[in-house]
């Protein structure tokens, strides 16, 4: 258990022990709670103020499966709040298994200067002097990388858009293949780590001195109960497998909630040609991967591996949210083009689903036409290349709504909504309005309770009960993003017995007792911490709110808006007290 | 005594008597309180809600000199408060000697078509498709309403800035020569003006139905003496005619106040290569017009017609805030490419002080070099040619800043200030950090009373009487921007029996006793008004800053920062109860 702390102002490293206050945290909780407390809320996201933090979960390096978790937290330069944006690959477990609990950046580099932060496999860290590697993409990088230092390394690092600091810059990690496509996409934290000059983080894959349970016997025999769990259960243990999340856009565009052409529409005419079938047979007929392991630990494998006609690789994993970005909401049925997309936002090391509402926003307001993907590329290679035009667009799409004067902008606290319209799932619309996140759906992602498909007993078209089931899964996911589990492997716990198996995890990893009022009161802690630091930041309820657009253009075919009420979302957090 | 209603969503005008809560206002006074009463703070400034007034002060289309002065008010899309710009010129005088009290443009275009609303010298309003008119520049634009509707016309106009509603967009005015060189320039009204499909309202010269005053021979005696004093005054009566405004280059240089290479130093070292002589005489020396009459009834004559080497008119008028922005704010010391900008400007219809400020701050942010004159008539020639980066560019300094993760950006409430660095000259911290209209010089203009030079007694370098100083300036000038007396014809406001002549004006024309007390009531109600706007459409006292730059980096040659505190700021509108 040890902070490795490093300052940018005078390139020191300075290791020290985890105070006491972040004993039992990892993830979100240990960020959110550090963010809050040690940065000032209203300083300039990309000054020296700021604090840009790695924390693996607090079961990551361990023995359970799926549990190879990043969080990432800062002030966000996107949204002006907190943020935390959780990926995976392989370095949460790496970071791990050195017995390093967060990994803490600070302060501001002099000059423009970019540095390399080297972990070996004693958990030794130095800055190194990143000039041969600045300017590079992020594939590039890692293979320079990786030719440099050995292959058995993590590289968790920015591409272009993060070196010029565009505001939905993301943080690529390196997956099992070591490729950099995982993404902590949200909120512009490659700016962050832009501003602090790291050009990446290479992180021993050998690490050893990972921080043992208390009492292994009780930890091993949850994580394998829980394992088999999600083996078990039919959609970590088979759909996932076979089809990858893209499995999702036949349910949601049936529900009328695929937000289409900006979503104007609700539902894309051309689902069938990017649906979960659509991807997998083309994947299978061209020689690609539709099971693969993206990240360490994983036993769902719910990752692809996209390859164009000669089966050549295009990009992996081509999921569910940017199928959505880059096809329905620019009226694109080409899941080549998709694919491309995918990978140069990877390559340039941007948010997927940010930028595909961009994009969408810039051809809503006429700059191109809906369906043109060839355009949509050459704004995106734009981005890449870091013309005037493509710092817009990667400044995001409420900079892009500004530039064009266009008012249907598609964001919350200045992030976009992600693959679930708030008009036709009036759960997602509390989730995007109210978490402090900005437009989110892994915070609170209630579609399952709304539509009968997934076993819903809400009406997703009414407030009823909507509120109620935002709450519940915003604090769930506090604590599950705490804990360090994979999204997909919540099959665990699900199951029968899977809460306790986890209670069981954490207090034989801790030695101290965990149940369901300490899970309760850890998701309620982060969110308090989080809340106040938006509070202070300056956001009022008046930021709780969506864009005029969802409560005042009907969404086709249900034709509704959003119906949950300013009070009711006001009442989201009426725990805090 | 009547409003022209103009209402664009279904293209019908209408004549109305003034209600009895708008006598006696005229100006500012007019176009602050309806906006005030009539718009929702919290509209979308381009949307239908907004609404464009434009009133001649309430002593304009009189006998009195130098009042053709137009006030334009709306909701400022570039502040998002309220905005009142004013502007001189013939329209003014032609508006009031119809017997128009104000031109009102409310609701919005339902395509994206364009209009002219003509005004005979009947007083008779009609709309006219303005598509042979869309697409033009101002002068052309000018140029070929002349040809169409004849010479004795005031055009009032947008240039393509304002079709592309850009939010530094200005509103060209028809000087004298019928050149459309006057502009009201701050708050992005032009973008208001596009926004209600109006390219440009075409004014008779020919009325004769002037509001006559209830007592014309008192009315004509006061106006006789005052003209008498604005000419004796040696600053109106002799400097402003032989130098014109660039006189202040010198003494603000001298007081180290001329904001230089984005304000980051207070003198320029080529002050001498752009001041009021090196002005005048290379216009004499070129067969140009130093002394020059641009605004109907003006006695000045401050204006001027700058000349290229072979005596072709470049542009009209160069005035000292253009000559700073495009001078000492990029590092440039060529006149000719100041003029050059300033012609661009015009004829685009954009701010010339927003337009220094943001080419200012990309080049201190490094997209080109400071003094680099080419560069900068590039960047503005790609604001009307509407390139994506030009859009930015005409979207303002604040809009500049963001696009560059730039944070030395001279605004207040989005708004640049002007040729007076505060921290020099700490007076105008408080007009620009408090003035409902952003910074601003003219809304409380106290260099005055600052430098010595200007027979000032304050220290330019102490908090102390500074924040008097502004409050009193603020209410004087919302008054006289209601009366519509050009500030620089305000000597003979300050000469002895100078008010009472103005009083005598104002009750002789309304019928009514009118006198100091009304005087100052009537700067309060406008201001108070202006307030209550702000603050309904959000704006608290932390709107009432400086940017940090203000505050933290010392300006040389005193090497001082602002030093008005946040109370002191705060107490600027303690008259408001």
């Amino acid at each position: 258990m040890k902070f490795l702390r490093v300052n940018m102002d005078d390139l020191s490293i300075n290791t020290e022990a985890v105070s006491k206050e972040y004993y039992g945290l990892g993830g979100r909780g240990l960020t959110s709670i550090m963010i809050n407390q040690d940065v000032p809320a209203s300083c300039d996201a990309l000054g020296a103020e700021n604090k840009l933090i790695f924390a693996p979960g607090y079961l990551s390096g361990t023995t359970l499966v799926n549990s190879s978790r990043l969080s990432i937290g800062a002030k966000s330069p996107l949204t002006g709040g907190i943020k935390e944006s959780n990926v995976g690959g392989t370095v949460a477990a790496d970071i791990a298994s050195l017995g390093i609990t967060a990994v803490i950046i600070e302060g501001k580099i002099k000059d423009d200067k970019f540095y390399i932060l080297r972990i070996d496999q004693n958990g030794q860290a130095e800055l190194l002097d990143a000039a041969a590697y600045t300017g590079l993409n992020t594939y590039d990088l890692v293979k320079k990388l990786k030719a440099d230092f050995g292959d058995k390394n993590s590289v968790t690092c920015i591409g272009t858009a993060g070196e010029m600091k565009l505001k939905t810059a993301s943080i690529q990690t390196s997956d099992f293949d070591g490729r950099p496509c995982r993404a902590a996409g949200r909120g512009g934290l490659g700016a962050v780590m832009g501003s602090k000059g790291i050009k990446a983080l290479v992180v021993s894959r050998g690490g050893k001195s990972a921080d043992e349970p208390v009492d292994n016997n009780t930890f091993n025999k949850a994580a394998k109960a829980y394992a088999k769990a999600v083996k078990a259960d039919e959609f970590s243990g088979e759909i996932l497998p076979e089809l990858g999340t893209a499995v999702l856009v036949d349910p949601i565009n049936a529900a009328g909630g695929l937000p289409s052409y900006n979503a104007t529409k609700g539902q894309f005419e051309n689902a069938d040609k990017i649906n979960g079938d659509a991807l997998a047979s083309r994947i299978k007929k061209r020689g690609g991967k539709t099971t693969h392991k993206g990240c360490a630990q994983c036993i769902i494998n719910c990752s692809n591996e996209y390859v164009d006609e000669k089966g050549r690789y295009v990009t992996s994993s081509l999921e569910y949210e940017t199928i959505w970005a880059m096809g329905p909401m620019l009226g694109n049925d080409d899941l080549d083009v998709i694919a491309t997309l995918d990978f140069l936002c990877d390559n340039i090391g941007i948010d997927t689903m940010s930028t595909g509402a961009s994009l969408a926003i810039a051809m809503d307001a006429g700059y191109k036409e809906f369906g043109d993907g060839a355009a949509a590329i050459e704004m995106v290679r734009g981005i890449g290349a870091g013309t005037e035009f493509g710092k817009i667009l990667g400044n995001g799409p409420a900079a892009v709504g500004r530039h064009f004067n266009h008012k249907r902008v598609p964001v919350v606290k200045g992030q976009s909504i992600a693959a679930y319209d708030p008009r036709a799932i009036q759960g997602m619309a509390v989730t995007y309005a109210t978490s402090p996140m900005g437009g989110d759906h892994t915070a609170g992602w209630v579609v399952d309770q709304n539509l009968a498909d997934f076993g819903g007993t809400l009406d997703p078209l009414s407030d009823k009960g909507q509120v109620d089931a935002s709450r519940d899964a915003q604090l769930h996911m506090a604590a599950v993003d705490t804990v360090g589990i994979c999204d997909f492997a919540q099959s665990g716990l699900a199951a029968e017995g899977g809460m306790e198996n986890v209670f069981s995890m954490v207090s034989s990893k801790s030695g101290k007792a965990f149940g369901e009022k300490e899970w309760a009161a850890l998701g309620s802690r982060i969110l308090k911490a989080e809340l106040d630091f938006n509070k202070k930041a300056g956001f009022t309820n008046k930021d709780d709110r969506l864009p005029e657009m969802f409560y005042k253009e009907p969404l086709p075919p249900h034709n509704t808006v959003v119906v949950v009420s300013d009070e009711q979302m006001d009442s989201t957090f009426d725990f805090e007290e």
